[in-house]
């Protein structure tokens, strides 16, 4: 599947100065690690960077095959050479956040203090923070400024996050399926999800590291989460009402398919991802808020941004409504905003398969963008 | 608040034939005891009587106090003298279904033959079951042919069940804010609140009585239920982002509002509700498919039966067009159903919260029907 072939994931470590690695909410961290990939090249004006950043559990390997693996990177259907990320044309990077468990520090990594998991003890960490993190490695890759930044979901939020923390290293943002703030009803839904690994009684407070997960409270987490990534209508067209066949009736196993698929679903999550991880990011997407009360325009300092987002019409997670509040945000504060809503069936799911669509509108943005560039040698003039 | 006073619950028990008794999936059960509530009296001629039927996690008491209780019963703006179902006219009654822990017989009350509660010993339930215990409680009542057979949400599918399981007994039904049979969607919602319950170390395979019981399970089930009652909009007006004043932010406490709101309404439910009788409730309706692929007409073996069908915009878990495929069901097979669209931002609880609509479209429908047929002395001619 993926025309890019064989890639390998690799690492950047800092231990900035106390001063810098300070988070948001005033704590320390370090030494961070960020694992990330890369695809394509970095041209001599080093003018066409693109940043992909993932969903809550995605990791930096978007695209391209693993040695002796089978699928290729999350986002490989729209990263490769004539895809919408044209790796003929542009230099893409795709690291994973802090917090998380896909090679960069997060609960799970050791603590060089105790030398154990950092566990709880590791500090809260937020959306600007993962950003910030991205920021360092840019700049250790020698890149002062990025063509786009462009995510679903959470990684829609960190496109947000770039546009209001680095107005002036981003030439263009493209939030998909996305959110200024989480309303309650996304914020419930993590919460319960949180609620399912903390009742795990193999959770211990986080202190689970070298003796049994709670696989059952993080499966069952991704269980619930999983519903909501669907829709009404793509859960009937894929599952209807269909039967297991293996199902013992009247025994609280699945009897319908759709309760095998989800249970298939969350046993499987448990393999790649940490549960302690599960409870930072969705706290950090929780506590997001782009604009804390603010027009846009204060968080630009005058920096001219292009920005193009995009929904999906029964993504009902991520409701359409949300993505127009963005780009209301932005027509307020006089920001050049293209607005998308994909007729997509396939709910708050379909930024990772909406390819066609979505391939087409990305291509013709970034195109568009990296051109003005080109010809006046700054955007915007 | 009630108008109707101090209730009492009621209890009927019935040891009936072995062929009488047997389930829908051919099992025995008996003897059953179901608990009932009324209001107001039956008329001479026994032509005033209405079935109320109750939610997923309802019970009999839909009215009046319980002596030394602050609350009334869960539909008592909806019953009582000059209300939608008018104790003035009508004669009210509601019952607990089979599989319940609200009086009736449950996987939590004793099994005659080993002196011990059934826990999953007991018989995998339907929503016809359910439907055939109050026949049997009817017929012991004297009640030959209902006026009317209302109910939202389960409700709503008992009163689907008695148009097509007793279409002679009934002149009337209304389905609320329901379904012909639940989508993949509804199943997984339930499915995921089942593997709370299931996780529970503390549920033991249903064998906790007795013993500690899964609150902690039940909790989370319940909290995941309540996201799917409310909506977007009325969560949003009801919480936005507020925080709570007590959190200790970073450790995984309740920091929004609408967190510690939930965490309230699961550790409230515990008190109340057993978790088994979840399971068995949740499969029943899961499992619920009203005309299985056969036309109503075929159902309805030549009865006459008006149907009124009430759904509310913004709910999303029972969404407007399963309630127009029941209006479609009923026209196609030539039977009289009107359809009611309500505005509500309440999503679900609508049918708990929309009393002012509710009660006017339910008081000039039921009185159309009883007028019918106190002049005609037979409905419809």
């Amino acid at each position: 599947m993926s025309d890019i072939g064989i890639v390998q994931t690799k690492y950047f470590e800092f231990a900035a100065p106390p001063e810098e690695s300070a988070l948001e909410n005033g704590e320390r961290l370090g030494p961070v690690r960020i694992a990330y990939e890369t695809y394509g090249r970095l041209n001599a004006q080093k003018n066409n960077a693109v940043l992909i950043e993932h969903a809550f559990s995605g990791d930096a390997h978007a695209a391209g095959l693993h040695k002796g693996a089978l699928k290729p990177g999350w986002w490989d259907s729209m990263i490769g050479p004539g895809r919408a990320f044209d790796t003929g044309k542009y230099f893409i990077i795709c690291s994973n956040v802090l917090g998380g468990c896909g090679g960069s520090t997060g609960p799970s990594s050791i603590n060089a203090k105790t030398g154990k998991p950092y566990a709880l003890d590791f500090p809260l960490v937020s959306i600007r923070d993962m950003v910030r993190c991205q920021k360092k490695l840019l700049e250790y890759l020698g890149i002062e400024k990025l063509l786009s930044v462009a995510g679903g979901s959470m990684g829609g939020m960190q496109a947000l996050s770039w546009l209001t923390t680095y107005p002036g290293s981003v030439r263009s943002v493209i939030p998909i399926a996305t959110s200024l703030k989480h309303s309650p009803q996304q914020i419930a839904f993590q919460e319960v999800s949180r609620q399912a690994i903390m009742s795990d009684p193999n959770w211990k407070s986080g202190n689970y590291y070298g003796r049994t997960f709670p696989d059952q409270g993080l499966a069952l987490a991704r269980m619930i989460g999983h519903i909501t990534y669907m829709s009404d209508i793509s859960m009937s067209e894929k599952f209807g009402r269909l039967k297991v066949e293996s199902a013992e009736p009247f025994k609280f196993t699945a009897d319908f398919e759709v309760e095998g698929y989800l249970r298939y679903r969350g046993d499987d999550f448990v393999k790649r991802f940490d549960a302690n991880s599960y409870l930072y990011i969705t706290k950090a997407m929780d506590n997001f808020d782009a604009l804390e009360n603010r027009p846009l325009q204060e968080w630009l300092k005058g920096e001219n941004v292009k920005v193009l987002v995009i929904a999906f019409k029964s993504d009902w997670l991520y409701p359409a409504y949300q993505s127009k509040e963005i780009v209301r945000a932005c027509k307020l504060s006089g920001v050049e905003a293209t607005y998308c809503e994909v007729d997509s069936t396939y709910g708050h799911d379909a930024f990772l398969l909406e390819v066609e669509e979505e391939s087409h509108l990305i291509s013709h943005f970034l195109k568009k963008v990296f051109y003005e560039y080109e010809v006046t040698g700054n955007y915007g003039i």
